[in-house]
């Protein structure tokens, strides 16, 4: 007999485009090949030695749960980090979530149900489309371009994709995978708009510390007429270089919605209870002199992708405004080949340099196959390795098609 | 304007009937009264050494994301567990996921579309409601009966309620909330019955170590005729008494299965990363007498259950054979009340007992309503205590009706 069947949504979930050419990276190694991983946000930064320390303070004789919203410590201490951006938030308006993960899937599922709509603006973090197939909601894509900057498209044209059955617009701001940050116009039009539609605004600021060029991010959260309105999805993974943590953070002052969440979050028990130990330590003792050197690490492997690949023929990007992510129009077909073939067929003294394809960026068929998303983050003699191979890899690959 | 709509599962989730009276306990506690727990599946037993030193020598520059189906140590570490049960696993049959509940949840949303139902007996744990409302799935519940020890009803009574929406039947071995564990004869009902309706069986085998008296329990990979109709969901939670861990794992030779749950994982990145050094290092290091003398604690503690509540005027249930629950029948009509009450009302010495109401154990409205389930998760000298405290409650309780 055959075996039993796979669900639609099993079947339909789309594999990570950052994580599925990891075979033919591993196979390179296998090969003895070197690689500059420009594809995936992991950060080489140092995971604050506040959080280690924490960890090895609470090393105790039961690791036992937590609770289902939280450790009040590390609430708390959100609460704290807001205050110094003059944003007022309680502890019970904050729930601990396992990653931004989490704070993503759980938000979808509060607002909507199997059917219902989520309007987003693509290319968007993919793995949006992975939790709205485990969710069951549709995304329905407006494209943003790149031509200015992956800012918003026109009022009228989100407004126009607005059904019976949207339920939310999710922005990502700053934005994965192209670095642009809304401006407070950008924000007030969707507030308007989420407000006469009645629907909710979900915003993922994970990277809401890194803006560059003296600019200032804006959270939903200060936006006081979409107080009831707006979710914030968050996460210690890029702020505090701890990915491997998994935690992150729901944020709504809607009471009624968060005690869904926390509901939500009863049937999962509790997040990691020694990672959150180690987040409250870093909230606390993190200064502004900690965010600002991050930022200008960041912002100085931007200008090198700036130096390096602005303005060479084919390749088309304005320059990114924070995150630490660049969506590039390059010149091939087919990103995905081109990618895998950095992989597979490239070299320089044994290094190669690897990407993400943008396909799996959109969620509109077709789109995204002429670019690539970067993701700067690794230091700045490895950025200028890894964009110099990455040149001269474009170069052969057209001259061989 | 009224706030936007929270969705129909926001609306409908279960609140955690373990977790919902913890405002009371809070009450009572700044009232100046200590609780005993044996409401919640807490163990009091130290997380071993070798997870600590674990965590202590994997502190290293940057908290990294890990590979999505877990790293290769602890998969590995997790087919050796297995091997001393000669039952035989490969790594990439074994997926690590964020604690046995995203195990759960993958598992329902991998085999079933929203609308789609699984059959389960109830009492069960009393999570896996909130996990199909998440999954929008529909459990099926066949109560199974105290007086044969919660053991299945006739094979019949679960074959009539097979529809062509049923993808799985779910079953939780040893059981929680029952402490009972099946029979390798109920076992093998349950996998024809999958085989001839083309369906999967999915067990939580959470508390495989945990079977008493000389007992040896089976799990589902030990039928080799429904190979890749098998999902076996599990923890260390319990096992190692790492509950703050939130690691778990989903084990199938169901490659196509595999390669879905992989995708699933995909999308929320990794488990927590250190967590999993630690457990690998417990999976490697834990011996056949550690198990043993695990068991053995839960089995004294099984035996003062018995001593002290058994044979109670009002009070009904056969002897646990496994895990460490024990679902009770008392003399009151509504065992939430008289719950609520024990924290509100009642103590002696300063000291009272929370349990859990088994409502929340049940799908059918109006089932549980005479139960409660005990936790026997304190040591022999404080289960002592909770349960005399516990039946002069009960006395006065019903006194005072």
């Amino acid at each position: 007999m055959s075996n039993p069947i796979i669900s639609r949504r099993g079947d339909s979930i789309q594999e990570s485009p950052i994580r599925k050419l990891a075979p033919l990276a591993a196979d390179a190694i296998k090969k003895g090949i070197s690689i500059h991983h420009l594809n995936i946000g992991q950060p080489d930064i140092p995971t604050p030695v506040e959080f280690w320390d924490a960890v090895k303070s609470n090393i105790s004789n039961v690791l036992a749960y937590g609770p289902s919203i939280g450790i009040p410590e590390l609430r708390e201490a959100i609460c704290g980090y807001y205050s110094r951006s003059d944003i007022s938030i309680e502890p019970d308006q904050v729930m601990i979530t396992t990653g931004g993960s989490e704070a993503v899937i759980f938000s979808m599922m509060a607002v909507c149900d199997p059917g219902d709509e989520i309007i987003c603006f693509e290319p968007f973090y993919t793995n949006y489309n992975g939790f709205a197939t485990l969710a069951d909601v549709k995304l329905v894509p407006i494209t943003s371009r790149s031509e200015n900057g992956f800012h918003l498209p026109p009022s009228e044209e989100i407004t126009s994709r607005i059904t019976e059955k949207t339920r939310a617009i999710l922005i990502c701001n700053p934005n994965n995978p192209t670095g642009t940050i809304l401006t407070d116009a950008e924000i007030s039009d969707l507030a308007d708009i989420v407000t006469s539609n009645n629907i909710y605004l979900l915003a993922d600021e994970v990277y809401r510390d890194f803006a560059f060029d003296g600019r200032e991010h804006s959270s939903i959260l200060e936006f006081p007429g979409i107080a009831d309105r707006a979710v914030v999805m968050d996460s210690i993974s890029k702020r505090f270089s701890s990915c491997g943590a998994r935690l992150g953070n729901i944020i709504t002052r809607n009471s009624s919605l968060m005690s869904v969440f926390v509901k939500f979050g009863q049937a999962r028990l509790c997040p990691p209870t020694l990672s959150q130990y180690g987040a409250a330590a870093m909230y606390r003792s993190m200064t502004a002199d900690y965010f600002s050197s991050v930022v200008s690490m960041y912002q100085n492997r931007r200008d090198i992708l700036m130096h390096e690949l602005h303005g060479q023929e084919g390749i088309f990007f304005l320059k990114p405004e924070g995150a630490f992510y660049a969506t590039i129009r390059i010149p091939v077909e087919n990103s995905d080949d081109f990618t895998a073939w950095m992989l597979t067929d490239f070299s320089i003294d044994g290094w190669t340099t690897m990407i993400a394809p943008a396909e799996g960026f959109y969620a509109t068929p077709g789109m995204g196959l002429d670019e690539i998303r970067i993701a700067y983050v690794l230091n700045e003699n490895r950025m200028r390795s890894a964009l110099e191979i990455l040149k001269s890899g474009l170069q052969e690959y057209r001259a061989s098609r």
